[in-house]
């Protein structure tokens, strides 16, 4: 079968790649569609950055560089393997992409999203969503229900915003500051609204993307290069700040910026993934009484996500902005996220 | 009556001010005893720091150099205004020394401590316990009932240790790592072990207060000169790491490393009191959603912190390493402290 891998910087090719089989417990997914994800372009530009190398191949797949990327998908249930009981061949399916240890601690407490041995389908080995077949264990595979696939593919990233979202405390009453609007940072204000929050305050300066945060939900939308945000954020909420900040930019003054305009006792979500050590005013923290919170990805929080969508608490479409197939991946999908990145959230790839 | 007040760095005078005189709703406490604070160090050393200036008096007493020092005292009741039923001429009483707006966001969901205009007394003006009384609103005084006033002066200590581990959720299942034994590090230990915390770890360098971590309740001490602090904590929780850290240094290394021997969803809280922004790999809280809190001081801590100590669950003698008369305050006292700084923990003074 056909599978975009890996290589190396600039070098991602369509290989032929042996088709997975079936055992006992898992259950072979045709994928339909699969999203291309920030982390992609990362490993495309700058890796291999999570993708394991022959030097360290990853300690539960023993796989590394050619690596079968593409994370963000779901499919149609081809097979099932014996003992597999939730979904039936034909069921439309989100395929939760985690490679985990079950041993330690954080998968002993349920937390198997910071495994210590966490790799992901897609980027750690096991296959991944660009290529026409995917065989996972049962409990990654999640029904869609009614949803399509294409739908089915937003899932992924919408579990992260629903995570994140879980984790802050976020409540209906709340006032909560979103910094970014690019994927990441649409996902969560959508799932922000879903959950009820009364105000999503956006703080973006590039205008494409300001443009698709009210879409989003967002109820405020603020430029940091011509609004002083904090004192803007006050002014919005009665002096207060806000109650949640979520940190989708990795960048010092905005990590900065959320702890400043989180009111005291507050809390500032961390989505991001950095790229360098940030520079932090503790006493910023201390003198507020404000706390940081690290997310990644999700643990338990597909059904919820799914759930989430399927009533209608969320539109996904606005977030695709294109549809290729899986020869134009580096074209059409890649290439075209680095050029129009702000143009872009979320390109579907069909293998 | 006599007052030790902060001038400029290195000039602290005993002066002659003039007694405050009790108004209703308000307690006039004759001072017996009160510790030297490693932030009245500071102002002394490098200040002012906390000391407010002409040039920007603070805000809610108007006040600025010279001020009376001393945050940590306790004493017994002189005179009670009208209105006041708490306590009686006579009691044994430690005050909270806040100064707080009473209307800001912080103030009005209970965490005064984080108050927009937070003062304290002894450091912000309305006197201080280096001098022979004070006179304070009722909220603020706190009956000791059989404890003495040298116990007493020890309670605001406490409470900021008190108020940490609260903050922090430690429970008695869980391993605390303590950061520095310092005054903060050794009463944060105390109060652990007073919460019934199975197992805290504390991590010093410095011979003399290592050896004091131990009558404090540590179970371990560590010496990051000589030991991998991360390993060892690892091989001291079967692995996971501290469900708990109190960073109590100020230090990016240290930081580092509590965040780092924190298990996955584990929080650090942060008591230091930095003098330099902090160089944090956000991408380490984020890969074991590991949370940063800041806490300051104390917020409805005290009447816990005085039961706890009444009840027997911390030895509050083992703090007190001297005992001098105010007009000694500078010779026996800050420099005293300044010299053999790792020698002492608390001295208390006389006025």
């Amino acid at each position: 079968m056909k599978a975009a891998r890996f290589h190396a910087p600039g070098d991602i090719r369509i290989d032929d790649v042996p088709e997975p089989a079936t055992r006992p417990g898992t259950v072979k997914v045709q994928v339909e569609w699969c999203g291309i994800c920030g982390t992609d372009l990362h490993e495309y530009v700058d890796g291999p950055i999570f993708a394991p190398t022959a030097a360290a191949p990853h300690p539960l797949t023993g796989e590394s560089v050619p690596i079968t990327l593409g994370h963000e998908f779901a499919g149609v249930v081809a097979e099932v393997g014996e003992g597999v009981t939730a979904v039936r061949p034909g069921d439309r399916v989100a395929v939760e992409p985690y490679i985990v240890c079950g041993r330690c601690d954080a998968c002993t407490i349920g937390r198997y999203n910071v495994c210590q041995s966490l790799g992901f389908v897609g980027l750690s080995g096991l296959g991944g969503g660009f290529s026409q077949f995917v065989v996972a264990e049962e409990r990654w595979v999640h029904p869609l229900g009614e949803l399509g696939t294409d739908v089915g593919a937003l899932i992924e990233p919408l579990a992260v915003a629903y995570h994140a979202v879980r984790l802050s405390g976020a409540k209906p009453g709340h006032t909560a500051l979103v910094f970014g609007a690019g994927p990441i940072g649409l996902v969560t204000t959508a799932a922000l609204k879903a959950a009820g929050v009364e105000q999503v305050v956006v703080v973006e300066p590039a205008d494409v993307r300001k443009a698709k945060a009210p879409v989003a939900g967002a109820d405020h939308v603020l430029d940091p290069t011509t609004t002083d945000v904090t004192a803007e954020v006050r002014e919005l909420t009665k002096g207060r700040g806000a109650d949640v900040s979520f940190e989708c930019a990795g960048i010092d003054a905005v990590l900065k910026s959320a702890i400043g305009s989180t009111r005291a006792g507050g809390t500032v979500v961390n989505v991001a993934i950095w790229g360098h050590e940030a520079k932090v005013a503790m006493n910023d923290l201390v003198f507020r009484e404000v706390n940081i919170l690290g997310s990644l990805a999700y643990a338990d929080d597909h059904p919820a996500t799914i759930r989430m969508v399927a009533e209608g608490k969320v539109d996904p479409f606005q977030f695709i902005t294109g549809r290729i197939e899986l020869d134009d991946i580096v074209a059409k999908g890649f290439d075209e996220l680095i050029h129009n990145k702000e143009e872009n959230v979320k390109i579907l790839v069909r293998p």
